[in-house]
């Protein structure tokens, strides 16, 4: 399954700051950073409950916000890309 | 149809920081903002085609990045949301 993931870390301190690098750390290690705060991420559904529940650990629930959408497997004609943005397959290679 | 919209825009300068004004705005017209640069959108094809259009005349594609990812119909199962977030259902009321 194909899923994008989006956050708002609220980095208004050192705390805050230190969350949103353990945030991005842990999505790297599922998927790609397309946007600044944006991770398209190809995993199965026992990953996805690793992720949320990892991911649920890091953040602050009363300051931070994270979105998950589910784009299922026939996820490409679902996606499009304006300006400049890395072309990326996640079942595939990475194009520039 | 519902459609995620993120961006990214350059805001290094005083002209990316009035084109990330002009993209808010005019994404505000069409859905919620439910992150710093995510929209969610409730827009019908042809709604979905002029969104794309006048997005594509405010950024500048060699520096800004907007990504749309199409959820289709049967969306809500395809949204989970963790932390600090408004409850927001396009086609229902919203939530807080």
């Amino acid at each position: 399954m194909y899923v994008l993931i989006t956050y708002d870390v609220a980095t208004g301190d050192a705390d805050g700051a230190r969350r949103l690098r353990r945030v991005s750390k842990l999505c790297t290690q599922y998927g790609q950073r397309v946007q600044r705060s944006v991770f398209e991420c190809l995993v199965d559904p026992a990953q996805f409950e690793l992720l949320k529940r990892e991911l649920g650990e890091i953040i602050d629930e009363r300051k931070d916000s994270l979105l998950f959408y589910n784009l299922g497997k026939n996820w490409k004609p679902r996606v499009e890309r304006l300006g400049l943005n890395r072309v990326y397959d996640p079942e595939g290679i990475l194009l520039i």
